[in-house]
């Protein structure tokens, strides 16, 4: 495996290694104090002896095979080492310096020119300008990040399930601090600085396949290539371990300007939001949250629903924490009869049995009210989870919670405990028992909110695996993609921009997405045929590649239902489009069936800078142009994709029938959205833009017709 | 004042005194540990001596007059003694006893007559089921609540400026405790339990006069009297201190049925949220907003505006406090080139003084960078506030805090300190020098949130305050609603239920809301009468109180052009009405103007259980039916209050203009809105629900016209 050299080594060379405070003799002070068990050179020509080991030279002088090298140098003289540590064979280095792409222009260069060495060499690097990491499997402390000064032993974490990865040395060393300073800690903690190589997901798809590893999380600021990413969201389905990231960079400065709505709506954010959503990515809203989160999931403990049971001293309490659920779309189900009939017996007549569970202040008075009523919730027929609250109670909280944790070891389903205002002792408790514990009920909330989430992931993904195997024994929609392909490689070379009405929507066709019954004519002649071909009513359109408003341009005329118009029609629109743009070539005029539609949809296409085609859905009019309401995936997308992204959008009620109206074929509809986004992955290399505006859903639900389309070429090479 | 005896009083009794452990030996305990210097006098027929003090076998035994009665005995005990103290003149009691509304039939029984005592004898009480309060300006602690085991004395909370009232007495009392915990603590904790005369509100008015309260925290459920609310949102707006709450209950279970689209879409919450809003009362999310906005608060110092100037020694730290500011409607501005000159000199060239602000890691080589470069971008002109972000380097903090200290001594405006994952020595400095300090950045966020929301809602009160002002000056709207009383009490008292539409439009032409030219035809001759002098094209209704679904009923007809047209109309229209409605009374057709309109919107009032008459405002259509996008506000509305209920709708673009369309007079709607809030207000008596629906608006955005009204009066009784 490429990382081995990172995590799983013999030997390590410290390049730059000094008494010198700072980075110089942290690294290797940090490395010996916590018992890493391979060799250590450390690499210094100024010294015969440091830290107590033989010091050399060089990394040449080394008389050993070196796997791993700690570059902790100015940044001037890292290139020249770097190539010492190809030519030893070393398999990774590790960059610590700063002074690279975070810099300016001329620390890019260099960045860049550190790049061309892991390509034409095969070293892989981790930074530069990272933190370095710490991997408490293989007693590696390989930082200098002071975070370490409040760890006595690796011990202390030995237990920790938790891998962070993380873009940013700073935040992420602070944030192993958090998990510490509450009871956690990381088994994995790696900074990847600048990613000149080595990538947050392609360490978290390595260290994710550690069995001692329960849960990932990530913080990202951007993703350089989506495939690592996709890797790794593969390995957490299939290893069923959950990876939740903190992304960062939500304000998109350089919003790209663009020919179609889609263009100018599409925020980069939205598509990371879509691409986590596709593959199960849990995404924390901050980095506390994440923090709950990691802290919750690594008892590795699941829910199989949303259905949490709440027990609390405090109707109060109760009712808070059912408003923060709703919230966040988590259940709070009344229990069954027979199941209320069993907590009943230990709660006083005021408590409740019903869920939230109140049993009330009176268990300061009997303690022993607890055990049973919160068993016998656990134990519930429709609750996935628990959520015990508590707080101050100094005086009998370690009752409590021994209590509690007789409860906790007897269920596989999660117990969540938040004690509110609780003390220092009381947490400590909880934290030794591994029983995930909050002070504030709402980031208990928070967590199971993401738990739960990671639950719905991995059904939507379950299903849209079977969807896709029976896909693959259906004639692929991908069939005319080579033909395709080779027209538009020419028509580019031509210097054509953009396809017209008619040529787009051939295109769809071929695809499979239904087109209205249309015809190019070029004559009033061919255009009173093609009506009568077609049936009335019809409408008819300019066909030009250079009117992309054809409104605008007075191109556009409904309705017409005799030759005579048709004849009126052609003339009209002919000399309308010549008057609005005189140089404008016009191929003819399209005509077309006139749909009878009571809804319609947009579909559009664009070339996202990540994750390339990217997909968007909405509903017309308004909800576009105004709301705003439209939801992103990133191509190609399976039904259940489909299926996700049609029900996200807030007026998915005008689809299933609001107002009157009759139900849409929502899974017609959802083939249709599968079937651009093949499109949109055969033809990413010569496609830059796609859109349909409207698909028009006739008035009894069950015809969809694309009834306009537009599709940008790349520019010419 | 009413509830001085509460807070300021000579003499104690307690009736229920004794060495028993719980309520009847802490609350005695807590008060005589903590200092009380008035006269203690325990009440029990057993003892002759309690905590060693004389005690009296029943109150009319003390010789001397008492203030304040605190009764802890069982609850069929209470009302005998509450008498007693009614003939004692004991001015106030507090009860702590439960068994009363919270538990069932009985208990409420007992409460209600409670209630009735109070109201017959004068005798405020406190409770029952309350846990007492806490009063550290008069060293009153009359509470059991276990949290006061945590302090040595009242000295540690001294300093303490926030007042924070419950009705939850566990929840507050944890509350309290995690405040503490943080560093805080309050100046005033009360808890109103059951409230049967005492309510939050009442006492939150009563503290927030003392000089030392800069803030009022309110934990609810419920607000019986919101004129209490309403007296403290003056107050507070008088005294210029916050208020804010967090009020739980929002998964309302019993929703009203009703007629209109107002009273099937109003959820109460959304009314409490509309009535905190018009009265600058803020509202927490959740209890860790509300605890964290406190203690930022209590500092005393305000914000003139929403600009947050954010330092770090992490970009990733910035760009992520930037995305939570942008989530939270919170600006992060460049700052201006003088500014950003100001600054460059102390940072490193790769560090950035744009704002976020980021000083670098090289603070932790240099610690000197920090306290020029604070204090330049606290200085800088377009900056309302500061966030310092640090974490970790436990072994600099120190110095770096005193840096911060001087900096913050030597403004005004608000600094929060986010110490990601802070050692508790680094939070209990920060906290010494009463700098407000979270370790998670995203509370900080929040909490600053609310205090700029504040600053908005204040600036949004002043100017509705001079809008009320010149209001004044005008002709009142309430001119004709003495005359529309007295007809509404003839019509209630004669059976009728609803208004018909002609009769609605003329409460609300008498309210001077604009209705279309209408006239009411009795035959096919006065409809054409009535069209001519109206002027073609006309539209037709059926006029009938008994048919409120007019279009089901085929009983509207549109764009009637000629004499002909209209005695078709009006006979078919009788005739579809009579089918549709067999027993329904006809009152004949309306003949109305046919308002060539490109935009709609509804007005509609209900009754609130809690606040009366309610105006709800929505844009037609998909808007209020899909997607339930209406804002709320609470009867009678300013001006302000209007212009921002209209502002706060999603599809607001429809009227500022969006799709090509003009303007719409907002400023005339916002009139109309004010108009039917008052028409409400005056009529609550009579009116359970009115509707204007369309409220129809001309394609210049000029004229806005009542198309169809509904008014449901209250049932006979």
């Amino acid at each position: 495996m490429p990382l081995d050299a990172l995590f799983d080594q013999r030997s390590i060379a410290i390049i730059g290694a000094s008494p010198k405070p700072g980075f110089p003799s942290r690294v290797p002070q940090f490395l010996l104090k916590f018992g890493y068990p391979g060799k250590v050179y450390p690499i210094n020509p100024k010294y015969q002896e440091l830290f107590g080991l033989k010091a050399y030279p060089n990394l040449a002088a080394v008389p050993d095979e070196v796997d791993l090298a700690l570059i902790i140098v100015g940044a001037k003289h890292v290139m020249p080492l770097l190539e010492e540590c190809a030519e030893k064979g070393v398999k990774t280095a590790v960059v610590f310096s700063s002074g690279f792409s975070e810099t300016g222009e001329e620390g890019k260069a260099l960045q860049e020119e550190m790049r061309r060495l892991c390509e034409r060499t095969g070293l892989r690097v981790l930074g530069p300008n990272c933190l370095g990491y710490v991997d408490v499997s293989h007693k590696l402390v390989v930082t200098s990040a002071s975070l370490m000064e409040r760890l006595r032993d690796l011990d202390e974490v030995k237990d920790s399930s938790i891998a962070f990865i993380t873009q940013s040395g700073a935040l992420g060393s602070m944030t192993y601090g958090e998990a510490y300073r509450q009871g956690a800690g990381f088994r994995y903690f790696v900074s990847t600085g600048n990613e000149v190589d080595i990538e947050v997901s392609e360490v978290a798809s390595y260290v994710i396949e550690d069995p001692a590893v329960n849960v990932v999380g990530l913080y990202l600021e951007s993703v350089k290539n989506p495939e690592h990413l996709r890797v790794l969201a593969e390995k957490s389905a299939r290893l069923d371990k959950p990876v939740a990231a903190l992304k960062v960079g939500r304000s998109s400065v350089g919003k790209r300007a663009a020919a179609s709505h889609t263009g100018s709506i599409a925020g980069s954010d939205q598509v990371y939001d879509a691409f986590f959503r596709q593959h199960g990515i849990l995404r924390a809203k901050d980095m506390q949250e994440l923090v709950d989160f990691l802290m919750l999931a690594s008892c590795g403990r699941m829910v199989k629903g949303d259905r949490l049971g709440v027990i609390t001293l405090s109707g109060g309490a109760g009712i808070m924490i059912s408003d923060q659920c709703e919230d966040l779309g988590i259940q709070v189900p009344e229990l069954s009869a027979a199941d209320q009939d069993r907590i009943r017996p230990f709660i006083p007549p005021f408590g409740s049995a019903a869920n939230p569970v109140d049993i009330t202040a009176e268990v300061l008075g009997k303690p022993e009210i607890l055990k049973p009523s919160l068993e016998a919730l656990t134990k519930a027929e429709n609750i996935d989870a628990v959520l015990v609250f508590f707080g101050l109670v100094d005086h009998m909280a370690l009752r409590l919670i021994d209590d509690i944790h007789e409860v906790y070891r007897q269920t596989d389903k999660p117990i969540v405990v938040t004690w509110y205002a609780g003390s220092d002792e009381v947490m400590k408790k909880l934290s030794d028992y591994r029983i995930p514990a909050y002070r504030d009920p709402s980031r208990a909330v928070g967590a199971i909110r993401l738990l739960m989430e990671y639950q719905k992931r991995r059904q939507i993904q379950k299903q849209a695996g079977q969807a896709h195997a029976v896909a693959a024994g259906e004639p692929a929609g991908a069939g005319p993609a080579e033909a395709i392909r080779e027209q538009l490689r020419q028509q580019i070379a031509a210097g054509k921009t953009h396809l017209n009405e008619y040529e787009a929507k051939q295109l769809f066709a071929a695809y499979g997405i239904p087109v209205g019954r249309s015809r190019l004519a070029t004559s009033a002649d061919e255009a009173v045929k093609a009506a009568e071909d077609i049936g009335y009513p019809v409408v008819m359109k300019v066909a030009s590649a250079d009117i992309l408003h054809k409104t605008d341009a007075g191109g556009v005329m409904l309705n017409i239902r005799t030759p005579e118009e048709v004849r009126q029609a052609y003339e009209r629109i002919v000399a309308n489009a010549r008057q609005y743009a005189p140089g404008a070539r016009i191929d003819g005029v399209l005509v077309e069936e006139m749909l009878e539609a009571d809804r319609e949809v947009i579909l559009g296409v664009i070339q996202d800078a990540t994750f390339g085609p990217t997909l968007m859905f909405g509903l017309g009019g308004v909800f576009v142009e105004v709301l705003k309401d439209v939801s992103f995936r990133v191509c190609p997308l399976s039904p259940a994709d489909a299926r996700e992204m049609i029900r996200e959008i807030k007026g998915i009620q005008i689809l299933e029938g609001a107002r009157g109206k009759k139900p849409a074929d929502v899974d017609q509809l959802a083939d249709i959205l599968v079937r651009i986004s093949r499109m949109a992955t055969d033809l990413s290399d010569f496609v830059e833009e796609m859109e349909i505006n409207p698909l028009l859903i006739s008035a009894d639900g069950q015809r969809l017709v694309a009834a306009d389309g537009l599709i940008k070429l790349h520019a010419k090479k």
